[in-house]
């Protein structure tokens, strides 16, 4: 049965897995339509139980309120305790450590066909959990997690396929020739956690799960308190698939917490954890690292994205994508840029110098142009996930009032469709190198600094150091002086971030593509794992050997 | 200079990695040549400065004594601060980091015929530290060791190459196509610690010291401060290839330290420290394994390993191989075996069921004949690297005298080479299951027991719960009934231990051969890493990207 699922799902893995090995792009979906999607099943779980058949009571989770209409949504998950959630993985688990590579690939697959099914509910969940604009729960969320998560798929079939069945061997001892027969075995590790943030889960969950699973883990998802409406669907679809296809529904169950009590530091440090996955913040994400022995921790944390401006043509199209960066889903994103330095004495252009408060000024226009009007706002901008954004975006306003100059207040948007959506448009602050203190950490959210530098040398070393310390994931970098611009790709190449180079047009700058595009490298403190390089799932399974005499 | 090196030496790499891919087999050396080596560099080494050119003064190590003739080498060692060593590596660092793969390969295996240029020497001071037979100290230490380490070389060449350098890429956003042109680096992780063990350093540290430097990390490599000198040989091999090629030569350097004052915590918890390979006992190393991060670790380090004896045809051929490994190197291998189960009511041979105290009293016999006749013994059991196994393995005999049987007592031999040779022919005990408190952990040295169990799955159960509890990295099989290996190896592959079954002949039992066995699994306290599979070398690379726009 679960065999007929690989046959199924064949051509998508070899397509996947030569995507992974020439990194040229490839997605296995088409672009989502356009137009609402139904919403009758999303509106009938409003309020009602989410039941999973896991063991334990249903619970209603307070802490989840859509940040479009402000109200709770209402829904009762299953609470379990986290003992039952490991005793029932460790059950489930030997019928799916003994199945062979191609039944676990080809439900990991079917999963990925069966989420991709409900597309429409997913998208919805997804908006009024994380906050994201339709478009973006239906692609970001939607198609692009899905892909991420086949491409941890394919990366991991391939690694398992690089280790042989067997190997016949043999060798000389003192004139008489020993023969063996030698048995490998693949051996998943154990039980697995995934830790979800609120505002992007399935873009990480997704990989995560889905190599662990593959590789043979049961897999326990932790989504955040605020944000489980989606994640309790992608766990649906996993017991519904495992089900149909003869296994136990119980390799994937769903641990739901609250803000009040989390669980997140019981799951990594249970006795029974062998693998932690986690995507939140990078001060959390070292306490995971730190202290998940016996277990290994894979982390996509956060970190300060820089975009160092040198030299232009045109600025225009420049700022337009630079301000369509920074309105995209209110910065909510690890990729998203923060700290844009110019030179203390202007940027050069084709028209001449342009100052920095001129620069300031231009770039404030074109995020206007997104973020004051309504339809625009809402479809890039989107809402902001959680209250505490909107205070600690007011916190960094006041800081920055004092020390510079606030080139444009964070205000919110009316949304044209969610009269009591949470929104705001991004603070963006002109301040100097000096004022290292305020802009030298990741600031979550809507916030963005103009900063003077002495020039790009400077900000290229103030940059990087700060990704060095304190994390980065992305880097951008706008020059006509190719020097430069080498100069930038080798020191953010030791910083460790992704650095694009020159980049206008309507691809999102920080827009991450599956199978082409390595996410987070592990040198600096936005994480330790990349999407997906073959570490993503080497250590997710073993290899066990038996030798017998031959003949 | 060094992309010459890496043609000289093409047809040795890509011959390992297609026995990689295989696993079937294959060494890079011819078998060492019979004879005393000539010894006159090893004579005029000792007593004698070991300059290394590292920073430093020189120091006696007065900790190094010959096992064999009880005198301090009376060397003199670089004493390096621990500060200057990582400063020194990071100075050196860029070159290194910045060289192409295959200069960075070239130089790898250039190291590892260099080091084998060296044997004769090197056989000697691995003989008077870690205190092995001349023979072992040619081949366990000498060839099978740069096999290992040119077999992880191959697998990180392999995974490096999987990694394409670039990526034509477009896709199409609203109508528009965006075309990048994508360019992935491989950015090694950082300053990488490789820690010895006093009895069998080259084994391991070859693998790992040869797995960071092929990925682009300097390497500190801190041997057991009673075991260093061939470490040093294998150090400076590795700095007079890397000068002549042009490479800084602190990219490897020798911390060493003193069994007064040891630095091991101190490397591994080192700011600047990136990567430890450990090896040593069970619980330093989950000590590492718990405390290297941010470094990640890869460690080995020992177990219970355990023989079944469940029903032979006939038990000679299998007593003498069980004496025989129980007898190599005095059991001081991660590898040997340790408790030998048979059921209690005897093992079915062809000839009738053989009690457990004749079983005991034949494997005695059979020990007897190795470890009685000293030219035999000197080939086989050498010497015991540390005055302290021996007190161990009086401490053991006393206890098993007051629960059990001493079956056979630990007597030293009369080596006929070196009369003050610290020997000891092993310890066999003849216990009860019930006895588990004295053999249910490692007994590091000559010690073993013959356990009686209910049956040969009572045998499994208790030997594979051991493992699992406190590592094993061997197991071994003896058994008519197919039905029972079936589950012995289901059982060992859960418990994460190499199971071998019903082997007699000339071939070691604990053997284990570079490119085809995987040593260690990581899925007990036997140790996290594994050589090699590509977990042991996927993490200590990252992939960088940068884009650009294209034309």
């Amino acid at each position: 049965m679960s065999e007929d699922l690989f046959d199924l799902h064949r051509a998508t893995l070899d397509r996947a897995v030569e995507a992974c090995r020439t990194r040229q792009g490839w997605s296995a979906f088409a672009e989502p339509s356009a137009g609402h999607p139904d919403g009758t099943a999303f509106q009938a779980q409003l309020g009602a139980a989410f039941d999973l058949g896991q063991p334990g009571r249903l619970g209603e989770q307070t802490d989840e309120i859509s940040p479009y209409t402000g109200d709770p949504l209402g829904i009762s998950y299953p609470v379990t305790p986290v003992d039952a959630l490991f005793a029932a993985a460790q059950r489930a688990w030997p019928a799916w450590r003994d199945a062979s590579v191609e039944a676990r690939v080809g439900v990991c697959l079917e999963i990925c066909a069966r989420i991709h099914e409900r597309a429409g509910e997913l998208a919805l969940a997804t908006m009024h959990t994380a906050g994201q604009s339709l478009g973006m729960s239906r692609t970001g969320s939607g198609t692009n997690a899905l892909d991420r998560g086949i491409e941890a798929v394919a990366q991991a079939y391939a690694a398992m396929a690089r280790v042989p069945a067997t190997a016949g061997w043999s060798r000389d001892f003192g004139g008489t020739t020993v023969a063996l027969t030698k048995r490998y075995r693949l051996m998943p590790r154990g039980v697995a956690v995934v830790v979800a943030c609120a505002s992007f889960p399935a873009w990480n969950v997704y990989p995560a799960l889905l190599a662990s699973l593959a590789t043979g883990n049961p897999v326990i998802v932790k989504p955040h308190p605020t944000s489980v409406l989606s994640m309790a669907y992608a766990v649906r679809a996993c017991r519904d698939v495992l089900g149909s296809a003869g296994f136990p529904p119980d390799l994937v169950s769903l641990a739901v917490d609250t803000v009040a009590e989390p669980v997140t530091r019981h799951l990594v440090t249970h006795p029974a954890t062998r693998i932690v996955d986690f995507t939140g913040s990078a001060g959390f994400g070292s306490w995971v690292e730190a202290h998940a022995f016996p277990a290994i921790a894979y982390t996509e944390t956060s970190g300060v994205n820089a975009v160092l401006v040198d030299s232009l043509d045109e600025p225009e199209p420049v700022l337009r994508a630079l301000a369509g960066s920074l309105c995209l889903f209110s910065a909510q994103m690890c990729t998203s840029p923060q700290n844009i330095y110019v030179p203390r004495d202007g940027v050069p252009t084709a028209a001449g110098r342009m100052k920095p408060d001129e620069f300031a000024g231009a770039l404030a226009d074109a995020i206007r142009a997104v973020s004051t009007v309504p339809r625009r706002a809402a479809a890039v901008l989107a809402t902001v996930q959680s209250g505490q954004t909107l205070r600690l975006v007011q916190e960094v306003r006041d800081r920055a009032a004092g020390r510079g100059h606030v080139v444009l207040e964070p205000e919110p948007y009316a949304h044209p469709e969610f009269p009591a959506a949470r929104t705001s448009g991004p603070l963006l602050a002109l301040v100097d190198a000096a004022d290292h203190e305020l802009f030298g950490q990741e600031r979550f959210g809507p916030v963005a600094f103009v900063i003077t530098a002495d020039d790009a040398d400077h900000a290229l070393h103030l940059a990087t150091g700060d990704a060095t310390r304190h994390g980065a994931i992305t880097a951008f970098a706008y020059s006509k002086n190719e020097a430069f611009l080498d100069r930038a790709e080798s020191a953010y190449a030791i910083a460790g971030a992704a650095l694009t180079t020159n980049l206008t047009g309507p691809m999102p700058l920080n827009f991450s593509a599956a199978y082409s595009d390595y996410h987070v490298t592990g040198l600096n403190p936005a994480g330790n794992a990349s999407l997906t390089d073959e570490s993503f799932v080497a250590g997710r399974f073993r290899v066990t050997q038996s030798r017998r005499m031959k003949g």
